[in-house]
């Protein structure tokens, strides 16, 4: 039987969970990998704070940096969180000290992947994270390794479960998005400050790591072009119903045809005949599609104690089987630098505009998108009767293939000609 | 560079895939792997015959054994099927001559994955198959490696293309079994003898090579129950539709109450409102019950040229990173035996039933459930011109949670008492 000893740093939900997973599964674990696995020690913020796994049996560091170099450990688990400060501390320091790390910490790799995984490999140690993107969901190792031989054209994402939860809410419930993101933190969905969540900056740093393996690149957050889902009211998911969308918060990474690699978070209108409408609630999805098959689709938690804690363990049996994967899929020095903005994206488009409520507003609006070159697919004019009273009256549109531009201008001038009391809702259409 | 040396055999559609990616791809793959892969040999049924990619450049052998055991190889690929005969005798040879072997061969494994397992173990090579069960979807890596530290307690499969297109096309054409199999047939997805699909055996031998996996006993195929689909009828799939749910051929296997692992291959209702219901046309799905998460659902191409050799590839990364897993996830000896019989499972199920058209006749049904200790959920009668000209009516039945040994008698009273003219559909309900 071969030792494997274990640090872990940050004791909250999912540290707790991967104690209680290496405690409960301990015999099945050495069953299946003829290893004993010790937990060496742990850190949190606090040792006296009531926690639902026992700890007691553990040495104890106040000192997180003193465990991450700890000469008795082969591999530390860093679940802090936090794109730099203490977690960046703990993993640069455990890289250099010459232990594996698992980290399930997305911020710190969208912002520091590229120095640590290059630390990582120099010193010869694996930095494995396939639970910091979309939990249970085996993402990074079918992207890696099972998939590795085709070229990927794109991958679409639900990634934040907790925008996918209100979203869904919202539909379901027919409620506003502040209810279903009240109902949301009721439940432990949502965060008491979810601006993280649903501003879509999650999302993001999930996919800026997953398009680094996608596409072969250096990881470039500073590249995803960032919508979140605030500006998604009831109406529009009603709208999207009638039209037969639902509105999803997604991730793309794509290789457009000019070989620039765009990367967008942002909410889309899906068809509810598409695999991705049926994601529902708090879980996650993506969609991956290569040059040898049309579309793998792998759903599941993407979040929560347990499932986590699983895919942390996951790295932990890569690291005893000693798997000799890069860690971003092809060594670093192989890694393109990201393109810049490549040519303008052309998409179907949803728009809502709220508009006064007198005769010829819909053929000036139909002309208008004409002279910007824009097809108009449907217009509808819509019933409300908060609107009505304000003698305002809401229109939706559903667009032929047009880029996001023309649409801004088009609306410009929709405003200018029209005296609309509020700025549009512009979402884009998925195919 | 390293070099790694590889024989294909078989040069069938899978093979020539194999071929194609290794030349299309080589350059991404030497990046991703600092390893250059070149094809010592080939061997297939026949030299001359044309073929999809050029393999004139390649050694070609007559003999399969004599390349199987070739001093130059490493690596040999099987891609022949057949659960023995020449398959079985290149694996084995190829074992026993050191070389890490890749086979796409589930009827080869579920008959004689023991022996070559416990082989390949002994020698010290990796025989891996990846592309043995559901195309490109990674479903043995998953189980083996992703989700290694949980107990499976259940894992339900769409394994087999043909009888989800055959299933598809006769629920979204209105068509019979028999057109919907000719048209298959014609569109590539059903072999001109079929049986061996539509029968249930391949789902079958995917079955037993993943229940082993999932609860660490060995392969065994013998005790899979097996029914196919060729008892559909489109009455069936339309009365299913009335009551919500669609018909998919799944193969199933679980940790039931008394710890017995069942393995089951037959029709089932689902639910509309499930992930697997979705799952339409040749496409394959696989959904996995762990302890640590609810659900976790992998979807995409379970067969065809490219999808499959893409999963070949993942194998053949596998190899050239080294990884160290056991091939059924755990050392062969610490795998179980597979237990035997276990607890009566209990189900809702549904019947299709014709009957003689005079009153009485559905009371009389009623009244036979009920002694035999059978709720009723649903009883329809359903209107046939075709039948009615022959003075019967079908009647259709949900019932409450029963079992098999209820349901069989009662229909063996019912038949008594009221004449049927045909043998019953009798179909489980998947919750």
């Amino acid at each position: 039987m071969i030792d494997i000893r274990v640090g872990i740093i940050g004791l909250g939900s999912v540290g707790q969970g991967v104690v209680q997973i290496i405690n409960d599964n301990i015999s099945l674990i050495e069953k299946k990998t003829n290893t004993k696995i010790s937990i060496i020690g742990v850190s949190g913020k606090n040792k006296n704070k009531h926690r639902d796994v026992q700890i007691d049996r553990y040495q104890w560091y106040d000192d997180p940096i003193s465990l991450a170099g700890n000469e008795n450990a082969d591999i530390i688990i860093e679940l802090i969180g936090g794109e730099d400060g203490v977690a960046f501390e703990v993993v640069e320091s455990a890289i250099k000290a010459g232990k594996h790390v698992i980290t399930a910490n997305k911020a710190l790799l969208a912002k520091n992947g590229n120095y640590l995984f290059e630390l990582a490999e120099k010193i010869g140690v694996k930095l494995l994270f396939e639970a910091a993107i979309a939990g249970t969901i085996p993402i990074i190792k079918t992207l890696k390794e099972s998939v590795a031989s085709n070229t990927i054209s794109a991958i679409y994402g639900i990634l934040n479960g907790t925008c996918n939860y209100i979203l869904t809410s919202m539909e379901k419930g027919g409620i506003s998005f502040e209810s279903a993101l009240k109902r949301a933190q009721e439940l432990g969905f949502a965060e008491s400050d979810p601006t993280f969540d649903i501003e879509g900056y999650d999302a993001a740093h999930k996919l800026s790591i997953l398009s680094s393996i996608c596409f072969g690149q250096k990881i470039n957050f500073d590249q995803v072009k960032i919508e979140g889902i605030k500006s998604i009211e009831l109406d529009d998911i009603r709208a999207a119903s009638d039209y037969g969308y639902v509105i999803r918060l997604l991730g793309i990474a794509k290789r457009n045809e000019d070989d620039h690699i765009s990367q967008v978070v942002r909410p889309s209108l899906l068809s509810k005949e598409s695999d991705l409408s049926g994601v529902e609630w708090e879980k996650n999805a993506i969609s991956i599609r290569g040059n040898y098959f049309n579309e793998l689709l792998l759903s599941g938690p993407g979040a929560g104690r347990l499932p986590t804690a699983s895919a942390v363990m996951g790295d932990l049996f890569d690291i005893i089987n000693n798997t000799k994967y890069p860690s971003l899929g092809m060594p670093l020095k192989a890694l393109s630098n990201s393109s810049k903005d490549g040519n303008i994206e052309e998409n179907r488009f949803y728009l809502r505009l709220l508009l006064p409520d007198v005769s010829g507003t819909m053929a000036s609006i139909t002309n208008t998108m004409a002279k910007n070159g824009i097809s108009i697919d449907d217009i509808t004019q819509r019933i409300s009767k908060k609107m009505k009273d304000k003698n305002l009256v809401p229109i939706t549109i559903i667009t032929s293939m047009t880029n996001y531009e023309s649409i801004n201008k088009a609306v410009e001038d929709i405003n200018k000609n029209n005296y609309s009391s509020a700025s549009p809702n512009i979402i884009t259409i998925e195919n």
